[in-house]
């Protein structure tokens, strides 16, 4: 339903960035989820001061307002459910380093990947890492707290940001912490910001706090003979007191599936689980690294190899990177998950998906930051097949469950959005979603930030997903 | 006012967790800012499950709580400005350590420095070092965020609390985040807890992240001519690359009060401004560093000391863990501050402090985390003399807008209780604040917790202290 009155309003005071074709608008209705809800118009505020415009605008005539950026959320959360207007920031893209206060000063835009590279070239480091760098937007990961390759070692996108700028749901212009090292004072909104999905302000600006770039780095390929082994040989590692930068599982589904999908026939690695392990920091530090990395290789991995060349670190990532693309060997659709358990509790974890895999008979490949306990698992089915679908419904519904029972989370780094909704009540007690409601109706009182996203069950299996591939979906294999 | 109805109810629910003896009254009514306002009743719960039941007895008689640990905060935070009941959690002090996860459960009343002592106890590490951590409670720390001595490499309070409990002021019990690495389900109520003064909540359990204990450590002593030299000495040190894990700077002023209250005149170090600087890890990085420090030494030092050993070492700690104390050698009260500034700010922080210490006729001896850009700027005054007394106030006034108009924050890490609440609309803008207020009545619509901290203008100079010791001060010089 076209709001005429609100649009004409809107348009009157941004002019030329608001935008009503029908492309942009199609362009807007999706993220990588893939559900399009259409949008009555397209934001592409060309300063922050029209955000604040349009949310006051937006507040006068109660009209939902979906803010995002690259769309590359997997979980929905820049879908604009009900309609209204798409707040578009991918224009607000300056970087700037503060190379003195070893600060990153990014508009919300920002490709996380420029970030990183801008760091770089000050020989400064920016730690998160999530698979989508080169196109996801810093604002998108601040909204989702993304997560990322690095976590074992540097944690996630939370842990690097130290100031925001923006607006909250009235309008008004806001900044929460100072680009300081140290900042108490009032109530924290910067974090509570972090990971609210859009749904409690429009964040304009970040300041990010950046490290020294790590000295060097060494890349290890570890084979298991199977999921368990490779899981627990995972633990033993982190018993050993050393922090991988990189500790990435891909159990022997995953494994396979990549061989099939890349034909790759020397060194075959047919029916093996594997670490990825990558150490970095000071060459001193590496070297006792990797002396206590091989006597853990040969007490508990079938073949270890570690990379000499750049051309070798390649080949050892090559499954890594190409894993998600991978998994549709296995089904034409899948559900994407990024559950996190306690690090002692993975293999507890492994061996209920291989039962309800079997259960189900679905396959379930399954990878990702074991030294986070954090997994994506990914519940594959086709599509046309009516019982695959309700399986994969079923066994999603138990995951989650089992994941609860062990003390772990529904999301990792993805978020909430609208897909882990269903799930978002076995979370949390109804106390701690009532104080959630709370702020956010405090904050948003109209409730046009973001609207039907975390707190609202959305059956996303109920819904038939475009045929469309986002523009970086294109090259599937590195 | 005694709401005897109230009280009754209280003692029928909780029986001899609740006390009303004066001498428990007295002591209940003060925290380490001195000022002393009577409650009617403390209640020293036995388990977290009284605590529920107390804050809903409060909320139904409008009946204020005040949360309190140790009572070490020198911000007025926990003094019983509006009466009512204190909720005193020193009793519930468990400290737990999950060696495989490198994780502490702990309750909010356990003391900070055991819990380092616990983890230290299985190789590993609890970072956060607030100058009070033999006597202060980890709940305290959360709940204003503390930080410490060793900020500039491991950060603050807030950067090891991985998960809370608690209850809402409403009485009901939730949890924020897991015993995880990752989490990002709904709003991170976690990070608005922390820092928000016992104002949204009492937090009872807290799961920390502790890290591998750092294999060794050096500590040095540098001198400079002056403050200014010191600071752009600290400002060169943190330009090579390397990061101390405590940088501690004290001026002239501060050696001089040390000098004068210790009676030190073996190698005197007369009108000369310091820096303690350790450097902590892998044996070999700080082999490199401790070449990088030599070489910046010979620039820019006027002599420069490394302790060789355990007691050389307690000897080069003399003057930082004496300083606070010290500062009475310059008068009898003190408006004592921990305001932040940007680290390439700290030169024009020393010489603004410098003229209105002139202008003023007062001393202000200034000492602190100078990697962090966090200074403890101590207004010396003595209460007797009234033009000293107002001289003080206007000192403290002109700092706080120079601290802002330096882009700085007015509290780093004592958060602000009573004692900053003068200056809390310099560091905020009305919708800031209002967002903030808004959160503070969707949580406690009722007001009971913490009332009259944080928000309302309070001059702690119209009133007098209390002549008394905390229990720790007895004991002035280590």
């Amino acid at each position: 339903m076209i709001n005429s009155n609100a649009l004409r309003a809107l348009q009157n005071a941004l002019g030329s960035e608001v935008t009503t074709d029908k492309s942009s608008l199609f362009k807007a209705s999706f993220d990588t989820m893939k559900l399009s809800f259409m949008p009555e118009a397209v934001i592409l505020p060309k300063s922050p001061a029209s955000i604040g415009t349009a949310l006051k605008i937006a507040n006068e005539f109660r009209m939902p307002i979906t803010p995002r950026g690259a769309g590359s959320t997997l979980t929905g959360s820049a879908t604009p459910l009900k309609g209204g207007w798409v707040l578009d920031l991918t224009n607000l893209n300056n970087i700037t380093i503060d190379k003195f206060n070893k600060l990153a000063h990014v508009q919300a835009g920002a490709i996380t990947g420029d970030i990183q590279k801008a760091a770089i070239e000050h020989d400064l480091f920016y730690p998160p890492d999530p698979s989508s760098s080169s196109f996801c937007t810093i604002g998108g990961n601040i909204a989702c707290n993304a997560g990322g390759l690095r976590g074992i070692k540097y944690g996630v996108t939370r842990d690097y940001v130290v100031a925001l700028k923006g607006f909250l749901p009235n309008g008004e212009p806001v900044a929460w912490g100072r680009p300081l090292k140290k900042f108490t004072s009032g109530y924290n909104i910067r974090d509570l910001w972090i990971g609210s999905e859009g749904t409690l302000g429009v964040i304009t600006e970040a300041v990010l706090k950046l490290i020294p770039k790590p000295q060097a780095s060494r890349t290890f390929l570890a084979y298991f003979v199977d999921d368990q082994a490779a899981l627990l040989g995972a633990q033993a590692l982190l018993q050993t007191g050393l922090i991988p930068s990189v500790l990435e599982f891909m159990d022997v589904l995953t494994v396979l599936g990549v061989e099939q999908a890349t034909h790759i026939d020397d060194q075959p690695i047919f029916h093996h689980a594997i670490l990825l392990i990558e150490l970095d920091g000071h060459p001193a530090v590496i070297e006792d690294e990797t002396t206590l990395l091989v006597h853990w290789a040969a007490d508990c991995t079938t073949k270890f190899i570690q990379a000499a060349t750049q051309e070798e670190i390649t080949a050892l990532w090559h499954t890594r990177r190409a894993c998600s693309a991978a998994m549709f060997q296995h089904g034409n659709s899948k559900l994407n998950e990024d559950v996190v358990v306690p690090l002692d509790q993975t293999v507890e974890l492994i061996e209920f998906i291989q039962k309800i895999s079997q259960e189900k008979n679905l396959k379930i490949p399954t990878f990702g930051h074991v030294g986070d306990g954090n997994f994506h698992v990914n519940i594959m089915y086709n599509r046309e097949d009516k019982a695959a679908c309700k399986h994969a419904e079923e066994a999603l519904q138990s995951l989650m469950e089992f994941v609860i029972e062990l003390g772990g989370a529904i999301t990792g780094e993805h978020g909430i959005g609208l897909a882990k909704t269903p799930f978002f009540k076995l979370q949390h007690t109804k106390a701690e979603i009532n104080a959630m409601l709370a702020i956010k109706n405090a904050l948003d009182p109209v409730g046009i930030l973001n609207p039907g996203k975390i707190f609202s069950p959305f059956k996303t299996w109920d819904y038939t997903p475009i045929s469309i591939n986002m523009p970086w979906e294109k090259k599937k294999f590195l």
